[in-house]
């Protein structure tokens, strides 16, 4: 299948490459380097450099013997991805190419009006492009469990049917995002099924949740084909971030009261996710949504399995209970259904105390280049940083 | 009170200025003229010239004694915005300054472009500005009843409680808009709501129906002081289409079956209705939402009530039914709720034979300036013009 990946530098979107590749897909990725530039600008660079695009591509050809292509520039601007559909006319579309950072989306105005722009722009571009080029092709857009916030009821998959004053219809599960960043992800669905719904476009949303994790089936002999690891509080994810101050011995950083609980999951499981909704598309007109994770923990709970991997490694970890510089429930309900993707044929990998050994032990190697003052800085809700 | 008038210049913003400064409140008007330049752009001018906002301010003041301030500009420029709320401290604001048009946003790839930046980058300004400037003030945000679509379920005011596998949880009304300018609306809804929750702003929300009618209390002595009147297919609203096309001899333009029902009200309600929540403000951290509309009518219903005050008129007024254009229901459930604003003071303006009557004689005095092309071309919501 011809497979366009966007955003498929990232942290996500480079091994989703090489997946998708080792899977015998045509894979073509588009990508402006925005990540990397605003990891340089706000001084939150990865753990250890990762080759270019170009380079990345060489490595895995040289790995693989199996070839990707891609195109570097700007997908909000129109004449860059309509070159991109016309030319490589894909019949799948993975888009990772948003802002994805919520502390970013909150640090102040400029920093949430790029993720604005960019979010909404590139997927406005993204439909316009499908029902100018590819009508009948697949979008699978990566959304976030963050976009459900922490409801009082259960969190099902996308819809909810709802039965009001004796009548009865289907509707979306309704939103209230814990960021500006997780609000664009609610936006860009909106915007989704507005034109689901009139032109007829095929799209899977993956509601995911924060994902860990460094290798994969197809990076773990060469680290020179690993994703980005960071480890900041703006681009790094929770499980991530612990792991790094585990190892630079640097107390882990828990907000508030710690109960803060979401469904997580592993890098290799979002490949496996996203090849599933790939090979098996949404019909036309039809907006499918999954809930993409495996197993729920709170910030304390990752915490303390950090803390005794530690242990288990050598490491003296600390726990330190911080303000919490967000605003968001520290307790709280919190029961989403995520059956759609195991009825897929998802084979979940658990956080088991082998898979969180490797990692920490992996994320060792790297301890003499952990630059401390990047781990906290206390990016607040209210005033930004 | 001061009050901020964004898109103080348009159909609704102008006689809502006239009607808050004979109110006795200071008003400033901040508009960029979009509406008259789109109007221009695609050959939909209005029924009647209308003077610039210079000139009309000018005559208000002649004839009330009353000031208005205006500065032109365009509000998604944060160098203009930020210098309107600097100078005025508005302690409440108006919010107009939209792409107003479904048919507008349904035209082409450009046209939906312009309708998502403008109307997402002016709220997003909008919120900035009043965090950083006047973080007490409270916004009074014109939304629409379409935003809701045509649900099975009855519609409420904004917000619904759902009770699902024995736990419960309140939740915005869901939305399924039906045009892209409508689900614009949606989004800014949802932005709003994020930073209501997150900053604390005041914010009241006017789902509002269409629209119809020239004349208020404030103009009704000049002719000089009316609005727009649009009869084009895409910036006339329904009512005041009908009328003109009556007059003009052209047969009523009813898309499909006619069914699709929707919520109406008279200008004068809308000014009413706005003055209102202005002079009740919303909560601090409070999403107020009203549905603000006096009568529900299907689209034969209004075709049979212009035919009918036609009649009484002396015009031969026919019907047709037209292929729809738009992609929408043609006979559907539709019960909304709109208490809210009767029991804060509205006084109901019912379409009366009486007040048909006297649109259609005022429309009459400009039979000869209608240009009949205006009237109809089929924008589809497929494939555009």
């Amino acid at each position: 299948m011809r497979i366009l990946i966007l955003g498929g530098d990232g942290y996500l979107g480079w091994p989703t490459a090489m997946k998708l590749s080792a899977a015998g897909h045509e894979v073509m990725i588009a990508d402006n380097y925005l990540r990397r530039r605003l990891m340089r600008e706000i001084d939150c660079e990865a753990l250890y450099e990762t080759p270019n695009l170009h380079e990345r591509i060489r490595l895995w050809t040289a790995h693989s013997g199996k070839e990707i292509s891609s195109r570097i520039g700007d997908l909000d601007d129109w004449t860059f991805i309509s070159f991109v559909f016309e030319e490589f006319r894909p019949e799948a579309i993975v888009h990772y190419a948003e802002q994805p950072s919520a502390p970013y989306s909150m640090l102040n105005r400029a920093a949430a009006r790029l993720t604005l722009d960019n979010n909404l722009g590139v997927t406005f571009n993204v439909i316009h492009a499908m029902n100018e080029y590819t009508p009948d092709a697949h979008l699978v857009k990566l959304g976030t469990m963050g976009e459900y916030g922490t409801p009082n009821i259960d969190i099902e998959e996308g819809w909810i049917d709802i039965e009001h004053k004796g009548r009865k219809d289907k509707f979306l599960f309704p939103r209230a995002a814990g960021s500006f960043y997780h609000t664009t992800k609610v936006l860009d669905t909106d915007m989704l099924w507005f034109y689901v719904r009139v032109w007829g476009l095929r799209v899977t949303d993956l509601m995911q949740g924060p994902v860990y994790g460094i290798k994969t089936d197809e990076n773990s002999e060469d680290s020179g084909l690993y994703p980005f690891l960071n480890y900041d509080e703006v681009f790094g994810t929770v499980l991530n971030r612990f792991m790094v101050q585990a190892v630079a011995g640097y107390p882990l950083t828990v907000y508030g009261k710690g109960g803060q609980t979401r469904g997580y999951l592993h890098l290799k499981d979002t490949l496996q996710c996203v090849q599933l909704a790939v090979e098996t598309p949404a019909k036309a007109g039809e907006l499918r949504v999954f809930n993409q994770f495996v197993e729920t923990f709170s910030v304390n709970d990752l915490a303390e399995i950090v803390r005794a991997s530690g242990e288990r490694l050598g490491l003296n970890v600390e726990i330190r209970n911080l303000p919490n510089p967000r605003k968001e429930a520290e307790d709280h309900y919190y029961n989403p259904v995520n059956t759609g993707l195991l009825e897929l044929g998802l084979q979940p990998n658990h956080l088991t105390e082998a898979v969180m050994d490797d990692m920490l032990g992996t994320t060792m190697n790297y301890r003499d280049q952990i630059v401390k003052e990047r781990i906290f800085r206390g990016v607040r809700w209210k005033n930004g940083l």
